[in-house]
């Protein structure tokens, strides 16, 4: 008898770049994606024998980011998840399920003399929109779609009081701190949005804006509360969501104490760290 | 009516980084750490209303690290974790569940004309030892300890054949490739073994070793395979563990084709790449 | 007689990170700098007899750049990093040179429905705008500034036809290619310009601007050529400086084959990569 | 007349990776090198006209790391670096000059129950061997060897004392400290050596104990008196080479106020920093 079984596995392939240019008469368009393919399935006696008649190679799921990056014209970052677990679940019934993760990079067209050009473009920040979809052989697709990486900060309208003090406290109250974070936000459409269609790109940008103007408006108490309130707006936002997960670590700005050199701090002089840092997540739901 | 409300949440402190020199009458011993704390709770009216009055600050946490680390003489990153959350759910009514992660540095002792020299260090690879320890207010401590970062290769005993050919396939097959990874293991202690008590350092010492000398020694027709034996000859290793979860990226080493240029690559010159990289994972559980 | 005597030697402190946040009365200001501060000086018993008492602690340099950011109210990296020199110059007469390195971050004001918030902030791309400045005891100041990080990328106007083949070549010529790189540059600038004052973030950005727009609009045969022209431009824009030096990596990105899929690729679809990549510098000068 | 020329300009190939097995009856052994190659040459008007006919590819340099990793059997990253080189100045006279920097990872061969396994390798720490080889097209060799990315650690032996006090000092004296540094150390071979041959292994493990060995036992008063000492022996150490450069980045451990909680900290819990950092550099040459 053997000691050991086969319990949940997954394989597929990281780390896919793919560079799109799209070539219009008078402009061309550039997107930039790094995507991940994770199939589920009958895959026990790859695990236990060495039986690779059902594997399909992680080389080849690379080979189908390209063909599918250049046939299916995609739109979107959810338009090309959706068209690569199409092609992959079609081919492959031993493949239960699959998940693509595309991430896509800021790319900004020039302006030149006040003019957009063309042909060239400018990186943007590290800031990536993402999109997480899945789909097993028969049910209908899963859409969680988001951005990472959103580094913001605000110097007015931040504070944090009333919190616990017991003998390892040490960090003083204050009604007037820096409040930088950088946002992680993944949203899920209903299954209603998704099977009549919706424009992704368009709720992304408008979601985006939403929460950002939430944190800039937001009278602060907590990174907790802030959060909250920008999950809250999302959802007030689109009917075509249900849920919003957050993660907005605090990225500690300290007030160097001046006052040891005979000159005050008002507020002003900061040290950024990025270590530690603090972790706030919450998911928020339609209530 | 309120339009949204709060689901899963959790706030700590993260990369919360500890150095313990442990002084002894003839040398000193060095323990690096980064610690991670988590905590769930009664925090609805902090979302919902900026009350931080259940609310124990991260700069806490942060502090608990530090004082925690000076008197608990912890022998163990397990310990360690213990002892963090046992203070802070002892404190903290309105806390009903913490995690605590710490990941361990690689610090070796020099070797002087062949003598250990007492006090001086040389930093390692970047191969962490790792605890996930967790408990609710009345529930018992639940531990999953691992590696992570562990890079290994072999360049023998590793093929891939046999596998799905389809139109976009161009991966040749080989009985002679070479196997690259970077092993992140984390294996679950039973609830019998963590209450009876054992020692986490020899147990841990003893499953890498196992590991790696499965991982060296298996003839590999995939990574899949060769994972799993691994995580099979772990527990067979010892009964105080109940499943074993690996994640083993193919980091790829590619065949460089010299007949290009007249000469021929038997096998020995190939480019190390890290994306994009296969990924493998699954949990092996007990038969 | 001693085996070994000092030769060139300087120390500082490096990665000394300051936040400015300047209060309006109607909106704030933001500056992310990371500054090295490396002096030069008579450090001799320092290294050979342990002699502390010409030492100024890297400690107390790193203090220094919080006061001096404080008292300064320097309105440019240039102003900021001369007002560090003369501090330290002038309290420490073993120093006999300083050299000061300033690295600005991005923040760009957040737009809230439409209107330019007062407080909130998105950080910008990996762009860095940075500056030298250097200065003996009796010396006047110099000062080299420039950025680095750009990264750019242009999908039409680039060629690379017309190099040496030998037996080792491979790379097909082409006379459509996407032309990215990260460029760094450094201008100097003259005594005269220095001496007589100048708007240092002025020139910066028209600096900028005209090699962005050189490198968009120029008909590229390679990388050298296209950096001789930004090059070129920059000194033809203004008399303040008189040497650009310009580093600009090939970060190549490669044309998919599809035609192994049945499928034509007419330059749209390709892999970006990191490594390996071409490196091409010079400085360029007045003619 | 042109308003501007070419000054001092270079290209080439950088982060070419190489990875080697070399196959022996019972055994393999594994080199992972990372490699620049910059060459010198006519190039003006390769940048004043987009002429490349005297341009050798950076594609082509990649593919002569490949090939020349593969024909030369170099036993050193000296010998690798001299035959890459040779091969291109032998065949590109409008290079004047060539230089190429070979970066080894460290590898070391597994230990399986006791015995070294023939074929399987664990990724050793960030450390890299490095060696930067230059030539002219007559000129001779000119060959600097060293290391980078050694991280260690003295608990013991370690003080900071007497140093210049102001207004902005915060630092407090210690004659009991934590001493870590990443060392970066670069020797300079005598051109003699260099013409009669040496064994340029076994000089570099000899100069990295030696430097280990004077790092670990010296009373140290400053990193920079420790910097000499370790210069000072690798010199005393061999005739061979003519200079030491070292560069002691002093990766601060600051050191827990416990006593705010009641606790003692008999100098045995700090936090580890990256930043800022003290910069230490000096070229230790023969008195």
């Amino acid at each position: 008898m053997p000691i050991a079984k086969l319990s949940e596995n997954r394989y597929g392939k990281s780390r896919v770049r793919v560079m799109r240019v799209t070539k219009h008469d008078d402009h061309h368009d550039l997107d930039e994606w790094t995507v991940q393919i994770l199939l589920s399935g009958d895959f026990e006696t790859a695990h236990t024998e060495g039986d690779n008649s059902k594997i399909l190679p992680t080389d080849t799921m690379k080979n189908t980011c390209y063909y599918v990056a250049s046939v299916s014209k995609a739109d979107s970052i959810e338009a090309y998840a959706k068209a690569l677990i199409d092609y992959i679940l079609s081919r492959n019934a031993q493949v239960t399920g699959a998940e693509v993760i595309v991430k896509s990079h800021l790319w900004k067209r020039m302006t030149i003399d006040g003019q957009p050009y063309p042909t060239a473009f400018l990186r943007g920040s590290d800031e990536m929109q993402t999109t997480r979809v899945s789909k097993t052989q028969n049910g209908a697709f899963e859409i969680a779609s988001g951005l990472d990486g959103l580094y913001v900060l605000k110097t007015a309208q931040s504070g944090f009081v009333g919190y616990i003090k017991d003998s390892l406290t040490t960090l003083p109250e204050t009604t007037d701190r820096l409040f930088g974070t950088v946002v992680k936000a993944e949203w899920t459409y209903t299954p209603q949005a998704i099977a009549e269609g919706l424009d992704f790109n368009k709720v992304r940008t408008h979601l985006r804006e939403t929460m950002l103007a939430t944190f800039a408006r937001h009278d602060s108490l907590s990174v907790q509360q802030t959060l909250f309130a920008m999950g809250e707006d999302a959802l007030a936002h689109t009917e075509m969501i249900d849920s919003v997960y957050l993660l907005m670590p605090n990225k500690h700005n300290l007030l160097i104490d001046l006052a040891r050199f005979g000159e005050e701090n008002s507020n002003h002089i900061f040290v950024p760290t990025d270590e530690p840092h603090g972790t706030i997540e919450a998911t928020i739901v339609r209530g």
